[in-house]
């Protein structure tokens, strides 16, 4: 993700408490209460300029949309998405992943997107990637019985590792994707970085999967 | 596979006892005798015109090879490879996947090599599929505790289908190549067809898996 600073980034989030939640362990539990309906939440982890969680939240209406990202800058880019194209069901979060079990309680989210997170392509950072362990351990804890993954990645090497280190840990895969443009679903929403690497011949890769 | 027809095959096949098994069922739990030695004994299934078996067994002096192919004249342009590069540690058999364990004993195979077996791209013939339940079920009697099975494809559906299933199934993954030839290990035996299809620009997958 190309990050380009944005003078003030943190006071114009300020401007807009109904879109952005910048202490979001305030709400911990809560977030039902946030949308004021009982429509299950699906979280993004690493949100970006907020392509995918636009379409996604149009394409499902009836489902509330949380979408956490942590740089201010990029969050704002999200937030002017939202303001251009209103919608009632979501939300933008600033925080981490590393914090997601401060934000969200037991079984609170249905289901996790994971798109094209940074792959940490050195062994030694092994432990940064959004599919390790320690991650998944937090996936767990805080998505509903059946609730579902849906990762994907440009990153061959990253993807390999995902497949391995789901299967170590004992998930289900529901559906697995090595070429997902080839036969794409009409449902699937690319991301911008999505479009761009696709347009430059790059394989995206996908993976959906939950917890047995 | 392409098929030509060899006239007289299996009467040519019959000429070379001390290299093809044409009843490989009366050796069930005796490979180790054939052989003369206790070297690990590694099979592979659907063994072509023998490209891998020659070249893996050269490799491998130390192990025992079989290789099983159902058709005559195939298993004849096999023969003739080994009658022109002699090998201690080669044998061809004759017989079927679906028969398994009429020719093998409980824990008599040490690895088994899988390359590039029909994909049987209908959803009505996967049952045929040489990854499907029924034949892991047969894989794991005869392998020993810790031996591994190595899948090969260039046929994506294939490889997404194996990767599926064999998780379900509980498999262990040891290492996932979704572009072989990317990064190809030094040990990697190409068959013919492998060579002629990554010619042609195709993907090669590999997986290295096993049973808990």
């Amino acid at each position: 993700m190309r990050l380009r600073n944005i003078t003030d980034a943190r006071k114009k989030l300020e401007l807009h408490p109904e879109l952005v939640v910048l202490e979001p362990a305030q709400y911990k539990g809560r977030w039902s209460d946030c949308f004021g309906n009982d429509n299950p939440i699906f979280l993004e982890v690493g949100a970006g300029k907020g392509q995918f969680i636009c379409g996604i939240s149009e394409q499902l209406p009836d489902t509330n949309f949380l979408a956490l990202e942590k740089y201010d800058s990029i969050l704002f880019r999200a937030m002017q998405k939202l303001i251009a194209n209103p919608r009632q069901n979501v939300l933008l979060l600033r925080g981490e992943a590393e914090n997601l079990l401060e934000y969200f309680g037991a079984n609170e989210i249905g289901r996790i997107y994971l798109n094209f997170s940074d792959p940490w392509p050195k062994k030694c950072n092994a432990n940064r990637r959004l599919t390790y362990f320690r991650f998944l351990d937090k996936y767990r804890h805080i998505l509903v019985p059946n609730g579902e993954i849906q990762f994907k990645t440009d990153n061959r090497a990253f993807f390999e590792f995902t497949l391995q280190h789901m299967n170590e840990y004992g998930m289900r895969f529901d559906c697995i994707n090595l070429d997902l443009h080839a036969e794409e679903p009409e449902c699937n929403v690319r991301t911008e970085y999505e479009i761009s690497r696709s347009t430059s011949g790059a394989t995206i890769y996908r993976l959906v999967c939950g917890f047995q």
